[in-house]
């Protein structure tokens, strides 16, 4: 059977989280009616991040092996008038290898976290970033951040229901960007890392909110990742801010 | 009475526009509506553009006269409180000079069109672009969008309900952006004027999507133009792009 690797874009908002399930919509579950309306029968589709309920993804990826040998512009196009109207499109699709895994091939995940500083409630970017109303400091966010990068037990910034094997995790990159608009500031997190723990990015953005507002001085995310205790952790944020936006692969899978 | 100028953000999607209508939901009303929740009896908000149904504003500019001597801030919050749910946001309030008007004193309107170009359906900005999916020459758009900046009859790219006496308007800028995405493109039309004729904005961008998508050629803006005819228009494309996105006046009134 000839396996296809899928771009899959989606709002997090309507679903209950990447994972399929019995009483409760699902992205994968929405990706696999369209393929059982090309396809009948059962399709299981793998995917390289399995994402919370409210969490978006820009740039998803995952696999499935079809019985027909599709054209992958086709296949694409197909999908996305069954998708109709779930806000799910796949944005690209490749035939790959049958030894390409979107999960266990991927070399590096790639999540983005939108955080809005301001008063008034935010209007087009409703359901699509974290708001808070205090200002920021950006430069003491940073300098909290620092302490997290490269290779650490990050069993502070795990949930308590993560089942990786280690704790053990090396991130790669955390770059804070501002961006100032005439009535308040957002602030982007890029967090760049081969896998991440459950929880980690919002357990790792809700702590450095924290240090943006003044209440934890940025040399306690230091203490807290030491501590190797989720207790030590700052509140976790909520989801409708963060994107898995990226997924890199030995060989790029959609060229 | 103290007169108040507000900076205003909405979603146009679900208002029938910004003027208040006797049986349908519009911006106008909703601001008038948490005035009165603050102070009782009827209100009158006077705005720099009065957009279409559909058409958003990051940053629309109105004027109201109240009894209270409010301190502006916390009259913008209060508005803000009784705004909810409704997606219209006050994200800027000040006292402003009795003989300020949000309409008569605008020296320039600042216009964003958001047109995405790609095959697959859009996810998050859905309602907050208008898709094509056909691909688009800039060049090409940007030849054809050069023959209508400055001072010019703009007959062609008026609505027929135009109510504005003279159709002769001084674009002062047409600039058109491009954004890649790994999935499709997005072009954002950049326009300013001292003001606009009703529906002038979608005129343009409609008929230069149809020189990008190579059914024009860039010298038939100019033609069209010169024709002087509400027949020689290209399609007036949707609302849902379109963003009244800056006002400029003598004094800036939020400092």
């Amino acid at each position: 059977m000839p396996r296809y690797a899928f771009r899959i874009e989606y709002d997090g908002g309507p679903f209950a989280g990447w994972q399929r399930q019995a009483d409760q919509p699902s992205v994968q579950g929405a990706v696999e009616a369209a393929l059982s309306r090309l396809e009948p029968g059962a399709h299981t589709i793998a995917a390289a991040g399995r994402t919370d309920a409210g969490v978006h993804a820009t740039a998803q990826v995952a696999h499935a092996d079809l019985a027909k040998d599709w054209d992958p512009f086709r296949l694409s196009e197909a999908l996305n008038f069954h998708l109709k109207p779930a806000p799910v499109a796949i944005s690209a699709c490749a035939r790959v290898a049958d030894d390409f895994h979107a999960r266990f091939s991927a070399l590096e995940r790639r999540y983005l976290f939108r955080l809005v500083a301001r008063r008034a409630p935010v209007v087009h970017d409703r359901g699509l970033v974290w708001q808070v109303q205090n200002p920021l400091d950006v430069a003491a966010m940073r300098a909290g951040a620092a302490h997290l990068l490269g290779r650490h037990d990050f069993t502070t910034f795990r949930s308590s229901l993560c089942q990786a094997a280690s704790p053990v995790k090396t991130l790669d990159e955390i770059r804070i960007e501002e961006i100032d608009y005439p009535s308040g500031r957002e602030i982007r997190f890029h967090l760049r890392a081969r896998s991440f723990l459950h929880n980690q990015v919002r357990s790792i953005v809700g702590t450095l909110e924290r240090v943006g507002a003044g209440s934890w001085a940025p040399d306690q995310v230091r203490t807290a990742l030491e501590a190797r205790d989720r207790a030590a952790c700052g509140p976790v944020c909520p989801p409708q801010g963060l994107y898995l936006n990226g997924v890199s692969y030995p060989e790029e899978p959609f060229g």
